[in-house]
């Protein structure tokens, strides 16, 4: 069957799908998801039906295609040339999702089909969706985790760099400011190891180390430049999703969204492909725990940490978990400006940096030292402390910087939002608890992390005393008119329990 | 935040669901699936969101709105008015869906909920499917399976015929032939009982009783219209689908169809909501089993059985299963015009009248004129026979045909393809098998059910004796390309076993 292409100007962002009237739905004995190929000249793709009732969207005799079609089909937008439609079975992964489903464990082929299914587009929305429910509801087995994490990185770009020993870290989030990576990145680098950082942005937190790191300098680049970057510094700090490392998890990702499902297995193989795809040696990562954080209970980080340990180990990558106090946040700085100052206040020993950040960095940095042989064992944390001091972690930080095309010249020149509120305490005591959700909720209500230089600066941290009157954070802002919904929240939501 | 509006010239067929670029959607904090709430004067609409990453689709600035969005509006089609646009909780019944996936079992409430929400467009088709693969992979209970099932006819419409013993009857399927409905109903009308059949056309199959009755009259009629046909001739027999009863089943289908999912409780949720629509007070449910049938074993009918006989409890309709042999085709023609002239033929006495046929339809009107207490126990065949002997139901169903707008006179001129192939035996012997699925596929290849002419006329049947050349079958087709096809398809599948 010959049909005249419609050009619905729209991207579905993923599945490769078509449009057909009913009529022509019927007359093909086609339903909604059966697949057909289009043929134009020498081009073929295979895409998933939906059909049209009404002859308005598509009209019998005409079939709707989207961008991603049209492209691959090398079809000029807003031309109308005949396809010929044929019919086509459907990808094999369904049925390897339907086995899912049905309770039973799949291979590492099956697995592998599904994810190059889905990262060529192959599967609709829906199918997708019965895959992530498959997993939440059934689980996953090990072997199943270190399948689909390995499919996530075979299915996507993988750096290479040339270092033997190349480190990556992660945090499991959920803790406001914990901008680790940015102190621990130029420690490491410092010390000769290779760490091709990539991170991710804001998704419900108020920053994200990748638009703290944008305060200061580009992070968006393509492989090739990024692979010039990295042999020239030894690493980097970019933003993941400028890349195409492990694709597979955003599409995953975009339909456990509508839901808020995050299957333990999933999680474990999103985080690691990350780390498989830049050719990680070695592995930290850190589970804090407490109130407010993503993680609440050391009993299910334990569990956490242990998984983690597992899967590092038939991925062939060196992986040590650190659980952390999660309970406050850490740094003063809740926000993409006033995150990317603490850090580099740290870094180059300012009197003004935060001490609860630094001794997490060089905690952090310590391990890594030690895994991967640069510090023996007990010696990682005298040794990151020591490069830290000295101010070559500093220097190191500058060429990533000027590498990534700084931004400013000087830490000084960091700017804040115009417009400040001090919130000041209404008694005097003690510090008891400042909650994460709570001050997160502020930050983002001042504008993180669209508006960098948004943001909440602590003044206090728990265990401090304070004075009725006297100032325990101060709300930055860039717009004006949200000073005024940050301290409604404020009201609201508070988060900080004072003692006597 | 006021955005224009862009005419996205397509129908979602359901959910309800409106594209914003991603640069709004990252100033309004949205992600895909989050809902936003739209004002254009007095009219309002609460829709999903979809992202844009390219501006092709929807630039900065723009809202793209499908048919479904803009008719709620009551926005012009091609016109590109502000609306203003404000963010939304998500609607409840996500959390629900999200309870049932941890494998909790849901109220009457939020099942009903859940439903409403369906047939109003306000879940995602990916928010559908999270709750089709938690009732798959969960199951429900028989509290939960009545639940959807009321559900699902109070969020439709429903017929109320003034009878006071309303009937309905349904068959699981899966045999070529078997078009008893068109038996049934005119015994039953003939015998003073009240019976408002809604049928399905073909899916898989090729003919659905709404496609073999549209050979003789109209199938198609709005409720009012339908409910002037039940109230003068006591019943009809339809197309469901051109009514509004049980819709959010239709839409769960839908999402049911990529993977071929067909979960139990869905199953008899389906079939007793639409004999819930048509407020029937006693129902009979034919499972027929056997090779090549939707259910293939008696262990498994007979726990459908008990489930369909405990779910009638619940909802108060006096429910009777039969469980029958569907191991072979039941009557000699296999496509809507063939079935249609059996069925006339076996109402009207005719001798060329399939017995096998008949014989069922006895049996099943039987058991209905039982049970309504139209017979006394044992003697229910007795007087379907009686009535079926005496013309009074022939008459009658060629009242219903009238009523319906009949499309002939007599029907001897039931039309059939022009072009026929007969398929002769390839040894002398007896016939041992007839598959019920490689009939239906050669039907389906001859072109049914869209060709209404097309099909396949059995000349034989299990346990009848056969000689080298003699008629088997003979396949009718009105596109004489499709003849070729056929021949091929039957050396195939073939599915007749001759043994000695």
């Amino acid at each position: 069957m010959r049909l005249l292409v419609k050009d619905m100007d729209i991207a579905t962002g993923g599945p490769l799908v078509v449009i057909l009237n009913e009529k022509d739905a019927s007359f093909l004995d086609l339903h909604h998801g059966d697949r057909v190929k289009l043929t134009k000249g020498k081009h073929k793709v295979v895409a998933a039906i939906d059909i049209a009732e009404t002859t308005r969207s598509v009209s019998p005799g005409k079939i709707g295609l989207f961008e991603e079609v049209l492209d691959r089909l090398h079809i000029q937008h807003q031309t109308s040339p005949k396809v010929k439609v044929s019919l086509q079975p459907k990808p094999v992964s369904i049925y390897h999702i339907r086995k899912k489903l049905d309770g039973k464990e799949l291979s590492r082929d099956e697995i592998y089909h599904i994810m190059e299914d889905v990262t060529q587009g192959r599967l609709t929305s829906i199918e997708l969706t019965y895959y992530v429910a498959g997993n939440y509801m059934k689980g996953m087995s090990m072997k199943e985790i270190c399948s689909l994490t390995k499919a996530m990185i075979e299915t996507g770009d993988q750096l290479k760099p040339r270092g033997k020993l190349v480190v990556d870290k992660h945090c499991i989030g959920g803790v406001a400011g914990n901008r680790t990576t940015l102190g621990v990145v130029p420690i490491l680098l410092a010390a000769g190891l290779t760490v091709p950082k990539t991170s991710s942005r804001a998704i419900t937190s108020p920053a994200g180390t990748a638009d703290t790191m944008e305060v200061l300098c580009e992070v968006t680049f393509n492989k090739k430049k990024l692979q010039h970057i990295i042999q020239k510094i030894g690493g980097c700090v970019v933003w993941g999703g400028s890349m195409n490392l492990a694709p597979a998890d955003d599409l995953i990702i975009n339909v456990e969204h509508p839901l808020s499902i995050d299957a333990e297995g999933q999680l474990l193989a999103s985080i690691m492909a990350k780390k498989g795809s830049v050719s990680a040696t070695h592995v930290l990562i850190d589970i804090p725990i407490g109130k407010g954080a993503k993680i609440e209970s050391r009993k299910k980080a334990l569990k956490l940490k242990k998984r983690f340990e597992e899967l590092g180990r038939l991925m062939g990558m060196k992986t040590f978990v650190v659980i952390t106090d999660g309970s406050q946040p850490i740094g003063n700085g809740i926000g993409p400006a006033l995150e990317a100052r603490d850090v580099m206040w740290m870094l180059k020993n300012d009197p003004r940096q935060p001490l609860d950040l630094r001794k997490k960095c060089v905690e952090l940095a310590g391990i890594l030292l030690e895994i991967t042989g640069k510090a023996r064992k007990g010696q990682g944390k005298k040794i990151a402390e020591e490069v830290l001091h000295s101010g070559k972690a500093y220097k190191k930080m500058w060429d990533v910087i000027i590498a990534q095309g700084a931004k400013l010249k000087v830490t000084d020149n960091i700017k804040l939002g115009n417009h400040t509120h001090d919130i000041t305490s209404w008694k005097t005591g003690k510090i008891k608890s400042i909650n994460n959700k709570s001050i997160a909720k502020i930050a983002r209500v001042a504008g993180c992390p669209r508006d960098k230089q948004a943001g909440v600066y602590l003044h206090k941290h728990v265990g401090d005393r304070v004075k009725k009157g006297e100032k325990i954070m101060t709300v930055y802002v860039e717009n004006k008119e949200r000073l005024q919904y940050a301290k409604k929240i404020f009201k609201v939501v508070n988060g900080i329990v004072i003692g006597n």
